[in-house]
């Protein structure tokens, strides 16, 4: 046995789906870096929540000693619910803000009683089993959120996501540049970092940019204000309050996780706001349309969200109305473009003024660019890199970028990963040593328990594949089939070119319900799980897809 | 009485979809100008073709002296099958190009016999009825493109659409600004333009831009380069001729489109290439690879289309592999952005280089931008304007922007309207006079005779408001109920919240199956009918929803 390695292995934070989760792991000692779950705006529009798949911590459980989490955004803190009951409750390293956001969560789950939190603040040094992590402040689209350095006797890794350079931030705290530069002189062995930006050259603005053009709209708006954007994003919200009290108007806050999240943010000082400022909805209602700002949800075209109820005239707390000024400080998460479209033509429609995209400046990434990109590997010249937290052509666009640096980048160094591939590290060291199977891990919408959020799914299920219906009709007394079974689809294949597929699969569930006549009563829950499963296998076998599977079964 | 004037109409081109068809109409003349559908590209995923609602023109058949096209892609042309046959087979007046292209598509559908085209020049003026069109060259990603000028008692109406002010393109026929500035003179009274890309600043670059890219790209690249592009977007497959003839490649074109515009265009003159570029699928196989580029359909992410099958490696001729470059010369339209995600990604994997992106300069859009449109209205200055060919934002937008160069526009003489708005102008006067009711024409997939497009098309209806099954066991003599019946569903409501729903929904099935047991004997097809009726009725007047109904009838 050489010399001790460290362990890198992303769980949920490469490939397609951010819910970002990484093991560190060295010896007996293993950190979980944050505990995220795919786009909470995703969620809101009913698509099921995305968990990392835990197998390995569970596998592992006696040498969790820690999770980490870098800042408060869902994709690297929504999974706590359903991560930390499966662990054991390991304690939670976080900020004073992200604590804040994460206490909301696990309250609502009841979990909150058996969570241990260890609050950190950026520059403190923790010792967790025997690793020491060094934390340092970053600028991000949320404030308190923190970069780790992981020393161990294999060497230093830096986890750095969720960045960029701004120099100018809304909360006066820029990504620590002398703590980057000092780690680089400690000559670190690997680096993970977020590169979904990419594919944008230059630097991406400083969050003052939005402050101004904010300004810029306030000051010469003439009816009300509403500025919609993510909850999370409690830095835009910031100005767009700090804009409202230079021009004299009230503020209301509409949608529920925009007034959590701010409320949240409010009692913990990360939100800066002077009394009287903030106003309920019947009080806005009485307010001249010069006195008034709306901050909300629904930046994504979400149909359920604040600001799409507005625009149909169905929040009754606000209607946009002509001569609004609605401004949409957010870019469409990809997907999401046509709703949003549907939104803006619906807000002119009504006659307000929409204020929307790139160059309106109303809203500028918390991510790094291609410079920025650059400038860290310059800064920190880490042994190797895996690029993260994008999809596939994001992390390929790294590597690229890192190679064309003519540093020592090659690509054996920058590692294009998926989730799953276990990573060691020493000095001068760096490989991939295995692929542990991962899964995509959906929570049911049940669970959740918002019933559109299960309908809106079932309908991305149906458009995926298209739907499949086995009908049968089953004799109550003998369990004998009295009649089909019928086989319809919709979406799936074209029935009269399938007649053969359509064939197969009726023998199929023939077949099945031969084998089960013998059963004392009809169980017709236990036919339909059946009949799921064998001509859900024998489809997928036979064409690669998976449509719904709908049995029915009629007893007669 | 007053003066006579001349009526505008959009049929298709105002509004979200881009199916251009305009009405003009003086006195006892009416010429159409243009007749396209939605998309081609959308209809290649499997949505149904959208055409323009033609009922005025039908009402009006004698009055239609001539359809005149202003170029040859498909959301202009792309309806000639569907509606001439309507209105009697009027006279299509086309450049050659645009000729070539609607006399294949005429041919497959077995109407060209029937059509009488009469060919023009840009520049040629055309008495039709009692009107003058005079034709104008104009610069577009196709080439032949014309504006046209109507001449009427009522003054002159400018008609320029898909245009931008290239003074390189490709074919080196730039649009003709001394025709535009020429009509100025003459005081024209209205103005139709197109504003898709009003949300763009500055200028849209040349096309040569392109062709510059494409150079550097076949300069350097080691392996093959297949470069997917609209089908439609002969410029661009010029450029990629000439580029790979420059660089000493043989060219090989995928995808049925692909392959059938450009010989049209070939054989016309308009795409030129040098005897022995172009190679068949197996003389491709036998060139190395740095000899061989391949242009192709499929930049929209199109999963049936060559680019996605190469990439699937279901592509029978070729399939990409560890070295290939990939261009992506396209834009995705809205609502495809994901698809193409989808495909960039799946090359990265295979280890292609992908190149894409507005910073990559691979692709330039054929629409004006806010310079381009501000200049035109400098260079024509039309009394009024009527914005078009965008969603109801670019038309807000372009609105926004004509009011603020400070000439002599306003909300009153820049229209922002809808399909079906009459319109009636003069010198200094221009008024909406009637809304013609205009609905969305779809024609139904089977028509088109596509099995992948039932099949997609069908998952976008399941997708939209889910499904409902209705299934009911039939006694085959007497026509009585068996079982059942059972409603199942599936992305449209939450059953356990909606019991009451369907319970009602069970009751409208069971009472028309009472009230036609009597017929002599059952008919499958008929009840199919029946339930699919009655059953949408009611949903819809209970849920304003429209799930797919899918009624199964087994009969014991």
């Amino acid at each position: 046995m050489t010399k001790q390695r460290m362990r890198v292995i992303p769980l949920g934070g490469a490939g397609e789906v951010g819910r970002n989760m990484w093991v560190f792991e060295y010896g007996d000692d293993i950190l979980v870096l944050d505990c995220g779950v795919m786009f909470p705006e995703a969620e809101m529009l009913g698509v099921d929540l995305v968990l990392p798949d835990i197998g390995y911590l569970r596998d592992n459980m006696s040498k969790v000693k820690a999770i980490i989490l870098s800042h408060g955004h869902e994709d690297h803190v929504g999974a706590l619910p359903y991560v930390l009951p499966d662990i054991g409750f390991p304690p939670v390293y976080a900020t004073k803000l992200t604590i804040g956001i994460a206490t909301n969560k696990l309250k609502e789950h009841r979990l909150l009683d058996r969570t241990k939190f260890v609050e950190f603040s950026a520059g403190d040094a923790l010792k967790i089993g025997n690793l020491t992590v060094e934390t340092f402040q970053v600028a991000h689209s949320i404030p308190d959120t923190v970069g780790l350095a992981i020393n161990s006797p294999a060497g230093i890794a830096v986890y750095l996501t969720d960045w960029k350079f701004d120099h100018t931030p809304v909360d006066r705290k820029p990504t620590d540049i002398a703590a980057i530069t000092a780690l680089a002189q400690r000559n670190p062995v690997v680096l993970i970092t977020d590169c979904v930006r990419v594919e944008a050259s230059g630097f991406t603005p400083s969050e003052k940019v939005v402050g101004d053009s904010f300004d810029t709209i306030f000051a010469t708006a003439l009816g009300r204000i509403i500025i919609a954007t993510f909850a999370s994003n409690i830095s835009r919200v910031q100005q767009a309050i700090d804009s409202a009290e230079a021009y004299g108007r009230k503020v209301m806050l509409a949608g529920r996780s925009m007034e959590n999240n701010s409320r949240i943010a409010q009692e913990l000082g990360y939100l800066k706001v002077k009394p009287g400022t903030l106003v309920r909805p019947n009080e806005a209602a009485q307010l001249p349309d010069d006195q008034l700002a709306v901050v909300c949800t629904g930046s994504q075209g979400e149909p359920m969200a604040a600001l799409a109820r507005m625009a149909n005239r169905e929040f009754t707390n606000l209607k946009v109305k002509q001569g609004d000024t609605v401004v949409l400080s957010a870019t469409p998460i990809p997907g999401n473009e046509v709703s949003v479209s549907r939104v803006i033509n619906n807000l002119f429609r009504i006659g307000a003024d929409v204020i929307y995209g790139n160059e309106a400046r109303v809203h500028v990434s918390g991510h790094a660019a291609q410079e920025e990109l650059k400038m860290l590997l310059a800064m920190l010249r880490p042994q190797h890199v895996i690029p993260f937290h994008g999809d596939f052509r994001h992390m390929m666009l790294y590597r690229k970028l890192a190679i064309g640096m003519h540093m020592h980048y090659t690509p054996e160094n920058v590692f294009v990963v998926d989730n799953g591939a276990v990573m060691e590290f020493g000095h001068n060291y760096g490989k991939i040593v295995e692929q542990i199977p991962v899964n995509y891990i959906y929570v049911d919408g049940t669970t959740v328990g918002d019933v559109s959020q299960i309908v809106v799914r079932d309908r991305q299920l149906l458009s995926r594949d298209g739907v499949l219906m086995v009908v049968v009709t089953i004799d109550r007394h003998t369990g004998e089939l009295a009649g089909g079974p019928e086989v319809l689809t919709r979406g799936f294949v074209h029935m009269r070119e399938s007649e053969e597929l359509i064939e197969s699969t009726k023998q199929v569930v023939v077949r099945l319900l031969q084998n089960n006549t013998s059963r004392a009563e009809v169980d017709a829950a236990f036919f339909i799980r059946k009949i799921k499963d064998a001509v859900g296998e024998h489809l997928f076998t036979q064409t690669r897809r998976r449509p719904v599977i709908l049995p029915v079964i009629t007893e007669i």
